[in-house]
């Protein structure tokens, strides 16, 4: 199983041609597309919400995650294997949080390249190859090298908004299992209570509940936390 | 085949989290996305929608709806099989329309729960695992039991604008078989007539036509009818 | 291997229905989306874009291909084979760029019809159904007869902008490699210099590039091109 994590744009022309390359070399490997709305340029925040969303990766599949600003720059091609699960990316600093929180991780570096290798787009003619390599079972292919990540966030939490879903819930980088139900948080200045589920607060109410991948997610009863609270990816909790 | 008719977001991270499920219970049962962008708590105007998408839902398939600001809360889970196509989904209303329609039609309680059941994300942890069982035919693992629907909208037409595509077209939920095409409609004390295809019309103009699933849509040539009639999803005709 | 590109919208309720459709008749060819947000009504734009992707677009394959504001009217249906790949969609000019520079190619019109027709949904009703024959090597039941494109824009560059990505960079029409890099665009009055990557530029920064597609392509560093510059799909360079 193939699971794709980029900031390609779900509506966009570049995940097709990516799926395009993964058919033709791992015809047998299902695709699925876990985001490719990543808040685009922001690495750090994408790095947190890969280890998030990894938790319900399984073991055998591959990642293709691509947030790539500096593509066609100096960053490497890296490869993860981390708790039995590869990853392929950029080696600037998005795999790393998953690195970081694994009980077992090993990083490689990527020697294959492709005959032809546009510079904006090696999601499509370098991870997408590899990523299809690994799939298949393929580890000799892709010249992998054992070495250390270039770039890491490391373990810890991100106290700082890290995606906005389309109801305007914001998702932060807190897992909730590190803070007090009993504690409300105070956002620009503003209270904001636990909750369990949205029915527990009236209509409009912002709170703050344990989202579906463990993570503190501010959001409002039929409407929008962003609006009530102002807030986009990067801004900083407390 | 299984169906996804959710208000998800078609660019969210809640589809992948979906079909991962799918692809681990049922992998070889092919998953068909629907429509990911339901209006959002408006579990009336996707109970009509997914009525007439439903007209072109094949028997022996399973569709997985879900429409839900209650979740969490005390709303029970059912599946509706409905001439021989499964539904599965909150009990709030979503599958009643399609359930109502039906020539012949069984609702079910559902007695299964996973291990681990997230409070806002039943779609990925009780209703794919579910709708998973009865893809493959599995219709004693979810624990089924006879029950009525708590709620249902009934099957008569809906006279409201139930989804606006992203043309601007504003889908209705009344069946165009139901009204004469002589008859103008009037929409905002605006006169709008009918027409068979845009083409038929000048460029700017709006006008109602019977669309692809058979229901009353205002529309306009090469604009947008929402644009010019400033209406949306719950906005009464006539 | 069945590719889509249509601007029935990503997010919206039409490309599940013409999956169905491909699914019960082609139940064996993988569907690979590679966009369904071509310029709406912009058939000309759609026919340059699908051009440079379609140099993507393995042989052995069929491309659905459905930009079409005249459904319902007098346009035809063509089939063509650029390159032993199929195009199946309306004789309006959108197949016609990979047509005119394809190094072989026939067109045909298609005499079969499907027993019921929707007038605004050709692509599910029609072309969809003749896309899957074409897909199971079923040259008979589409009947097709040889017959010229009623409509075509050659096989020129066209200089202006055909596309514009979720990032706001600027795709043109214009093939790279017919413009010289040492020669700036102006652009609205504003000189834009060539740079090979995004990181070559300060950030904020516009500059035009090669892009993936092989298209001149007007982007800014980390910033959107579209809103520094003021330019939509149809807009001329120069």
């Amino acid at each position: 199983m193939i699971f794709l994590f980029t900031d390609f744009g779900a509506a966009d022309i570049y995940v097709g041609q990516v799926k395009a390359v993964l058919q033709e070399r791992a015809p047998k490997s299902p695709v699925i597309d876990l985001l490719h709305d990543a808040p685009p340029f922001n690495v750090k925040a994408g790095a947190h919400l890969l280890a998030a969303l990894a938790a319900r990766i399984p073991s055998g599949s591959v990642t293709l995650a691509v947030v790539d600003p500096g593509v066609g720059g100096p960053r490497a091609p890296v490869a993860v294997l981390a708790d039995r699960r590869w990853f392929v990316g950029p080696d600037n600093g998005l795999i790393s949080v998953v690195a970081a929180r694994a009980k077992k991780c090993e990083a490689f570096s990527i020697g294959w390249r492709p005959k032809e290798l546009s510079a904006p787009f090696h999601g499509r003619d370098l991870f997408a190859p590899v990523a299809a390599m690994l799939a298949r079972g393929d580890r000799k292919t892709p010249k992998l090298r054992k070495a250390a990540l270039a770039v890491s966030f490391g373990a810890d939490d991100l106290g700082e908004v890290i995606y906005v879903d389309h109801f305007g819930n914001l998702v932060t980088g807190q897992r909730a299992g590190n803070v007090p139900r009993d504690r409300g948080l105070v956002i620009n200045g503003r209270a904001v209570r636990y909750a369990r589920v949205f029915s527990d607060v009236k209509q409009g109410e912002v709170f703050w509940y344990e989202n579906s991948l463990g993570l503190v997610e501010l959001a409002a009863n039929s409407a929008s936390a962003q609006q009530v609270l102002g807030l986009k990816p990067g801004s900083r909790l407390g």
